[in-house]
């Protein structure tokens, strides 16, 4: 299954672990500040111009302290008061997951706000980006992200979702919206699109610029069936299809203003999420019309043709992958995995006249720039 | 200033930091459980049935690792794999806040999900209560936690608060709900009340129960002024009723379906929260009905001599506190702090004819459990 061979792939890679020393670091640009992930108050981690991290934590009983982030530890130097301080090579702009060790203990830093990804709450940092204007707090209206719970007879309880409401939301009760149904990835949770993901400021840009239609935006947890590193060989998608479409959807439709029409809902995912979003979208073309699967696959000729009335139910298709991960991809033979090269795939259905979009992140990996990004560029897309 | 002794008293004991020997364990009984705090699928932190916790955390080259809770920290003992395990004391039954040392570095066990107290994001740990059915999820209506921005020119930022709307807010859109404005306590922030507080399920169970009229909660920062420990000698309460006064409330209004005349507001909180609570309430009469103050001071009978037009504007006011703490007091000289023991001044005012109500919380200290608890009881007289 080449499908298996990425996931865990992709596992290997988020979940750091690799051991490398590091002992030749060149010269460093002393221009470190205070990342923008840290908790209040906190001078660590830092990060500088190239997008070194620096790290620093009190240890004084300590033998061996590092910094572990994209799969790298760094080794911390110990100074005369007992704090260890050490800087990682230059990291991608945006979003890294990360976790100190301390004597053989894999900790989080107390430095830095807490994430839930690679199955953990745990430490993660940001660096600044280039083009991250579009996801910067601004004096814009601001929509609401909403805690519910609905009850899920499946599962035999009451399951939390995060529902992005529009700025405009309260302002006129009698208008309805379209939905976007939005999936995290493998080891991830509910909170990592708003978290992480930075989704509300995103689309309150995209509003106020006038670039996007007002939507409404659900956020459910898609690790229904408990699913473990390897496990996805027997991926089975009808648990979490069954919270989905029959049990979350209907709530909210009954509880929010939605447009409850085929046309007018989405459904999108990172990674395992975009795995999700193609197996549940090409099995119930009647509940969606736009689908986006962001480093999660691709739709090919043949889902096409083994999918009953896709040309005249699907209104978008829109797959994005980070620039490393195409270009791990061509590393490899047969050109990619999820049942071939996404970009062939997407080129050939668009042949076939699907209003298909691709689109390639800049300089990142599977990482939470490339999923910010993409986000984006399938708002501007949506619902038109 | 008596109040600042209070205080810093109360940071002391929140701040877990008194080192203490523990050598002479009493024998334990071995029916260990994971905490309902614990990450998904933790086995650690575990408590058992006499309020003890084990943590136990993999840390093979480490020398000393500790369990801090309760300002009391406890040695683990090293196995031979690396696993280091240990128990505390008896704890009280409902929340604490706690850390783990390794070699001297206080850091958040990797086992728990994180809360912010003592001004930081950091571990957390519910001690199950006998009386925890009040705020355990079950399957009735649920209302929603609102996360929202909102603008505020006083200190030039969009600022983050967040609403609990009732399990009804979204069936008759012509509705209108009175509004509580809940604080939380020093080093605290707007997430303690919805994570730690658990308030909206102990509003949602009251309200399936017919206990208490549905209504809005408002969560917001109340620390705007940056106080530090021990700085609040000169607490200046001027920013935050700014914040709360002239620009959350108003937005609110404007925003939310409430009820905007004084008898429908209240305003609560804990600790620094219920300082806050006094001072801007005793000085906005016109805005606020209702007064709740959990283990944060009281209404004197000066406080309504000195407060023009109490009497006919206050409708509810209750003051709280935990049994530990009542009994701290009456060890300490003049009876109390907060201008007076808080039970004889509500003694007092209530035969002045205020409807005054005090609660004890049983066998807790200066914690959450009291502050839940307190929030039942309060939620019971509100809005009647």
């Amino acid at each position: 299954m080449k499908r298996t061979l990425l996931f865990n792939l992709l596992i290997v890679v988020s979940v750091s672990g690799i051991s490398l020393a590091q002992s030749d670091q060149p010269p460093v640009a002393e221009d470190f500040k205070p990342a923008s992930t840290n908790q209040p108050g906190r001078e660590y981690p830092q990060v500088n111009s190239e997008g070194r991290v620096r790290a620093s934590i009190s240890a004084p009983e300590a033998q061996r302290v590092q910094l572990d982030i994209s799969a790298v530890k760094y080794d911390l130097v110990k100074d005369e008061n007992g704090m260890w301080t050490g800087d990682s090579n230059p990291q991608d702009e945006g979003f890294h997951y990360y976790q100190l060790w301390i004597d053989g203990a894999a900790v989080p830093d107390p430095g830095s706000v807490y994430f839930y990804g690679a199955m953990r709450w745990g430490s993660g940092i940001d660096i600044p980006a280039k083009d991250q204007d579009f996801y910067a707090l601004k004096d814009v209206p601001h929509g609401q992200i909403r805690e519910i719970l609905f009850p899920s007879e499946s599962t035999d309880t009451s399951r939390r979702a995060f529902v992005y409401t529009p700025p405009d939301y309260d302002k006129d009760l009698s208008k309805r919206y379209p939905v976007l149904y939005l999936q995290h990835g493998w080891g991830e949770n509910e909170y990592g699109w708003s978290n992480q993901g930075k989704v509300n400021l995103i689309i309150d840009n995209l509003i106020a610029e006038g670039k996007t239609r007002p939507f409404i935006i659900v956020m459910t947890y898609g690790m229904t069936n408990d699913v473990k590193i390897g496990g996805l060989r027997n991926f089975d998608i009808k648990p979490f299809q069954t919270v989905l479409i029959d049990e979350l959807i209907p709530y909210v439709d009954a509880n929010f203003r939605t447009l409850t029409d085929q046309p007018h809902r989405a459904m999108a995912g990172l990674s395992m999420g975009g795995f999700e979003t193609r197996l549940i979208t090409l099995e119930n073309l009647d509940t969606f019309s736009h689908i986006g699967l962001f480093s999660g696959g691709s739709i090919s000729p043949d889902d096409v043709k083994n999918t009953p009335g896709f040309k005249e139910k699907v209104k978008l298709v829109f797959v994005s992958y980070g620039s490393r991960e195409i270009k791990n991809m061509k590393n490899r033979p047969r050109g990619g995995p999820f049942g071939g090269d996404p970009k062939e795939n997407n080129d050939a259905i668009s042949k076939e006249g699907i209003n298909a979009h691709f689109y390639v992140s800049p300089n990142t990996a599977h990482e939470w720039q490339s999923w910010r990004r993409s986000l984006y560029e399938f708002a501007l897309l949506l619902f038109k």
